[in-house]
């Protein structure tokens, strides 16, 4: 879905957005934006943001873009951050501003395009959509920190890890739903469907990278595959595994291989584990559970533009689909 | 000044918003507060927001205070980003959340606060704040990237230090002042004459800053003394030195010490060749000159509480008499 005419023009629209930042700014700040590489990514946040104003007038208009824009950045700003919590090389084929200008620097690009983002939504002068962007933001540490608490731990629970995914992941997804609506004027039932349509959208979205984490190869994925275990991150299909296996020497070994920090040597034995025990089929179709979910609460969303309406519906399924 | 009566109570207020940062937040978040030690601090942002506000009529209320605190959390992430960004170990006396839980969760832990930060200011749903603490944010990263740019190059002018310190630190203080002004509905002629205050307090509290890290010790300073020159920065002290001195053998020398990622083990040297050439003098002279030029703006402030813009006044003041 991401490929035709109208979406190919949404992109157009927030990358000449995008492209503006840092252009005013000083030397240094030119400089490192220079290794910031804003034109990839395959900006479901602001495509949401655009179809989701389009459900009441707002197609493309200069304001909802500007929103779009924002969220991209914000997002982006985010996965700098991240990048340095992670200490990750790679990222949409590319080194990371991490890798490339070391962390100290990376920590105030990140500061800098979180910066912007905000300027980008305050051109609108609606104090709604900082409300419900900083309550996100505020989510999204929440949900990072749990994660770094986390490491080395493979027996969080399902629910752990969703309230982790809920928070870091959903909650960014959801507000971009939300700042859309905002700026269309959508409120009451609809705006709440459409909230819950981004909480379930979003989880799916973070499931289904966990899942591709596993089983893509770093060329389709643009960043190294297999990251999450060397990491000792445990995500859905890992969890899930754990569950099917039940408690036995297997399931103790990999907790063992977790809790001494020697999931990155033990990467591909991990892996064998979660697919011997249908880790990734489980992960699935949760993930298809979630996108299920989304689609129900678009269902409930009355009287606003019912082709955009179907391509949200559309951009769901995307996130269950796709390859990176 | 900041021992009297009324102050004290501005604190206690200012303090007792900032406790409930975290609370209601989950277990990794509240570990994480746990270590960042949120009570200390001049808290000279707070004070200017209360004192400002103060001017109209807005005498600890509620909202100034919501205001204060939310400059004093905004200034703490910055300080978390800032012991990042230069390695560092000890601040107020205490260890770096840095030093004590490295880097990758002190990233979290500030954008933490900074959305904590901004949470309370949207209490007062003004989007006029927002304004300018974002435009004030941007520009400290902006400040903070020149600075890592100029990192060993001591051939940096006046000028060129006087833009990242504007920058980096000046503007924080400058809109702690426009955010009581706003909160207290005082515009105009009397806001921008505030504004220029700020400005001008904020380049001389820089400036004392760069004097005091190379003439004050550690237990006074509650940091590590003489770390500027460590890290290889050039502050006003040994910018108007190399001035002073002119082209010469001793210049040089500094230049190739400096040039060569030589300062840490040169320290001493660089000291004494400040000393000798008059650099505190001049770097004291110059906090002088913006802080009477504060006043001046101060003086320009028209119909509004004496008693406040006195203490303002005061407030200046004590920027350059302080010890640490």
């Amino acid at each position: 879905m991401l490929k035709d005419k109208d979406i190919k023009k949404k992109l157009e629209l927030i990358n000449k957005k995008i492209e503006s930042v840092g252009k005013g700014a000083s030397k240094g700040v030119k400089h490192l934006m220079g290794k910031i590489d804003l034109s990839g990514g395959k900006r479901i946040r602001g495509l949401l943001v655009l179809l989701t104003a389009e459900l009441n007038g707002e197609k493309n208009s200069e304001k909802a873009v500007d929103i779009a824009a924002g969220m991209e950045l914000l997002h982006h700003a985010t996965l700098i951050h991240d990048d340095i919590v992670d200490n990750a090389e790679k990222r949409r084929g590319e080194e990371t501003l991490n890798k490339m200008a070391g962390y100290q620097i990376s920590v105030l690009g990140g500061d800098f395009l979180l910066a912007n983002a905000a300027n980008f939504i305050l051109k609108q002068q609606d104090i709604k959509i900082f409300n419900v962007m900083f309550e996100a933001i505020s989510k999204v540490c929440e949900g990072e920190i749990e994660e770094v608490y986390n490491k080395n731990n493979p027996s969080i629970t399902p629910e752990q890890y969703y309230q982790i995914i809920q928070s870091k992941t959903a909650s960014l997804i959801r507000v971009s739903v939300q700042a859309g609506a905002v700026v269309a004027g959508i409120n009451g039932k609809n705006y709440d469907a459409l909230s819950e349509f981004g909480t379930e959208a979003g989880m799916a979205f973070q499931i289904k990278d966990d899942i591709l984490d596993i089983t893509s190869d770093e060329p389709t994925l643009g960043k190294t595959a297999g990251s999450d275990i060397r990491e000792g991150k445990a995500t859905l299909p890992l969890i899930m595994a754990m569950q099917n296996a039940g408690r036995g020497i297997e399931t103790a070994a990999i907790c063992r291989v977790f809790e001494n920090g020697k999931a990155a040597e033990n990467t591909k034995n991990i892996i064998e584990f979660i697919k011997k025990y249908k880790g990734l089929e489980a992960a699935e179709e949760e993930a298809a559970v979630r996108i299920k979910a989304a689609k129900k609460h678009l269902k409930a969303v009355k009287d606003l533009n019912a082709d955009a309406l179907t391509r949200l519906g559309e951009m769901a399924g995307y996130i269950i689909d796709r390859k990176n």
